[in-house]
């Protein structure tokens, strides 16, 4: 019966770590999209990109175009929202984390920029792998709403 | 040393087995996409249909649309295509599948309407699962290029 009880409870820690693990894997993708939030509204696209790996596969999708490369993303980023008007404000809504492998995670929702002139929106899609740095967007397609 | 040459068998057997069960669901993701062109091009929008998982989480994110259910990405597919002509002639090209988990994989690609007056065109990112019934899609967004 001790015996019993026993496994029972290395079961139930067990099951209790394995929750407390994939919670943390979780709040740690979140806060790495909030990290993102918080930079582009610093105007700080470097800081934005932090959330993406430093690797030539990193991929980008927007339409009908693919970017490949973190540089390349970066450039994009740079060229497409050269001023502070640009960028406006960034929110994301409808944020949900789904780990799918021990060290990968999709994450989807709705981006929207508030300018002076519009509020463009749309919705992404988010692959996320834990590297040795951390958590990193590995693969992103992101889409506009007409 | 014979134990070490059957430990090196053994191992090795492993490999080759994992390597070609990870084939097999490769070719079975390719195989559901071929047959969603087929399907298409034939005027069969439920057969198309049925790469997708026939469950009310089965998910369709469109520019900022997204689409929650089997029957109503179906309904979808059916208002937004009514005709042969609209349909016209679908193609994939640019086709990547990653098995990032035992029974979950990623596919990649752009698909290409070939009609009359235009030809529509974009970007899928598709996670599909293994069910009981065989690989289904159950989460699609895709984008249009401009």
């Amino acid at each position: 019966m001790t015996q019993r009880l026993s496994y029972a409870f290395v079961l139930l820690a067990m099951t209790g770590l394995s929750v407390s693990f994939s919670q943390k894997n979780e709040n740690d993708v979140r806060k790495l999209l909030t990290d993102q939030v918080s930079a582009w509204n610093a105007g700080d696209i470097e800081g934005f990109m932090r959330g993406y790996w430093k690797s030539d596969s990193t991929e980008f999708v927007s339409g009908g175009n693919v970017t490949r490369g973190y540089r390349n993303v970066l450039a994009r980023y740079k060229k497409s929202y050269d001023t502070r008007e640009k960028m406006g404000k960034l929110e994301f809504s409808e944020l949900l984390v789904r780990m799918v492998a021990p060290q990968m995670a999709i994450a989807t929702g709705v981006w929207r920029l508030t300018r002076l002139e519009d509020q463009p929106w749309g919705r992404f899609t988010l692959i996320l792998e834990q590297k040795r740095e951390g958590w990193r967007i590995v693969y992103d397609h992101t889409s506009s709403a007409n």
